[in-house]
């Protein structure tokens, strides 16, 4: 009922860190994608299954050295229900390796349309008497802006069933300070989001000190992840933008709390792509990811005490 | 490349309504759930097909008196990537029929994960050299919290496919205020998002005055509909609430300009379960939907002069 497991599996490997899988056809080595399109024509189908050869091989090389993946939905729906289809393999076979899933879908609504999201990501679908898991994650990502009303629907689920969310609270790009920064009796907007992540999940605070409902703050606002931290004691981060987007293992230092615990920082496409950065033969792409996971291990490790 | 498809639709069948399309299986009449179960068994994708066809048999009783259906992703997503399947064949239904399609699924993210949403629910989806509509909506609901950058890849799409977004602004639900009625220098953050619609929308206005970015703001505050009709002359809302959630005709009457026009209501599960509150025989569901269809047309026009 809180986020313990995934705390539990980051002190385990001694690495506080997410492996993104937001994978697009293009990014799939060419002998795979030819091994697919052969088979199904260039199709969303081919498209969608080479897709999930590619994020079980990856899997393959991660799971004994990164304790969690995050699928951003998008780049699944973007293959219709054959990438969707793929999500939920993908969901799958990442737990069978022993990692927590984290599907980055940003969901949010309200009342039974909630709940209906809730079953969907975290849940189970009924149909007559028989209970299915649709996709199944451990945590999935929100956004808060319609209320409590929005995140009360997960939060029963969340205890029921040992889930998590995290909620978006200051975002990482440029433009996330629209909105987000609006000072509201002089605090800001993401402050006063932060302090219903802190409200909302005051009664499932586990045995590290932190709740079921996390907050997601860009590695690219370093003060405000720092700020944050001492502001939201209970409340753990999922942190994007490492690297591509510019954010660096120091300023992110300040997200972690003096137990080296607290956040989560994703990489996507720099673990995703290692095999072009790297050079390297195209089948040795997993071996790639693995040596781009274990450097922006090593690159956090020396600033956070773990 | 505005929302003049829709709003000339509205004209055509003088009927400013959406039917909301969020079905559940237990909302699907009983010897249509029988059918598919004997067929398929307790399964997602048993649910799933009976859905499609429950869809079809509405689309088809409602899709000359109605010009648009709203399809809640949530409730397609809970039946997996088989329920996603049948959101994927009832907008082509839907568009086959002559409606204009609103997929409501508050997509929200930046950059390139905004892109993939916006190639998945409005655009095109490339694999080798062939080019995939993977859903192919006509509109998408959005969530603005992200700021510019989580809509200028949308914009692009509305422009070039003449497709449209809404972005949530001041949603119908009791705890909506929490975040949306935060004042800000003296002007509720609702009322900030607003605006920026006006300024998302600017170079995509049509010929009836509205651009490509409508708003949602919901039938239960009718107060700031009527306020926010004035403050944001082309931007076009989309108003849940009605019915169900406790909002009148008389009240949403604020939301629509001196032509009638600027706004379209939603009513879902009024439609959809309108063959139990009638008390028909099952087999009549859909001429149930379509007789309270026309009850709620009579009713918003006894308030708006279209």
């Amino acid at each position: 009922m809180s986020l313990d497991r995934l705390i539990a599996k980051i002190i385990e490997m001694k690495n506080p860190t997410v492996a993104g899988l937001d994978p697009k056809f293009e990014y799939v080595p060419a002998y795979l994608q030819k091994e697919f399109l052969s088979e199904d024509g260039e199709t969303l189908k081919a498209a969608s299954k080479a897709i999930f050869r590619y994020n079980q091989m990856l899997i393959d090389a991660l799971c004994d050295i990164v304790p969690a993946v995050k699928l951003q939905a998008a780049y699944y729906e973007m293959y219709g229900h054959h990438g969707v289809k793929t999500m939920e393999r993908t969901i799958r076979y990442a737990k069978l390796r022993g990692m927590y899933v984290i599907t980055d879908a940003k969901r949010n609504d309200i009342g039974a349309t909630m709940q209906a999201y809730t079953a969907a990501h975290l849940g189970v679908c009924k149909v007559g008497s028989t209970e299915f898991e649709p996709f199944g994650a451990d945590a999935l990502t929100v956004n808060g802006y319609l209320g409590t009303d929005g995140i009360s629907p997960l939060l029963e689920t969340c205890k029921a069933r040992d889930k998590g969310i995290f909620v978006l609270c200051k975002t990482s790009n440029p433009s996330s300070g629209e909105f987000q920064d609006l000072l509201i009796d002089g605090q800001p907007l993401y402050a006063r989001m932060g302090d219903k992540c802190e409200e909302w999940g005051a009664d499932t605070v586990g045995q590290f000190g932190y709740s079921a409902v996390g907050a997601v703050v860009g590695a690219t606002y370093p003060e405000q992840l720092t700020e944050l931290r001492k502001r939201l004691p209970h409340t753990m981060f999922l942190v994007p933008g490492y690297g591509a987007q510019g954010g660096g293992a120091q300023g992110i230092a300040g997200g972690f709390d003096d137990k080296g615990l607290g956040a989560v920082v994703n990489s996507s496409r720099a673990i995703l792509l290692a095999y072009q950065k790297e050079g390297c033969d195209e089948h040795d792409f997993a071996g790639a990811a693995r040596r781009e996971a274990i450097r922006m291990r090593e690159d956090l490790c020396s600033f956070i005490k773990l």
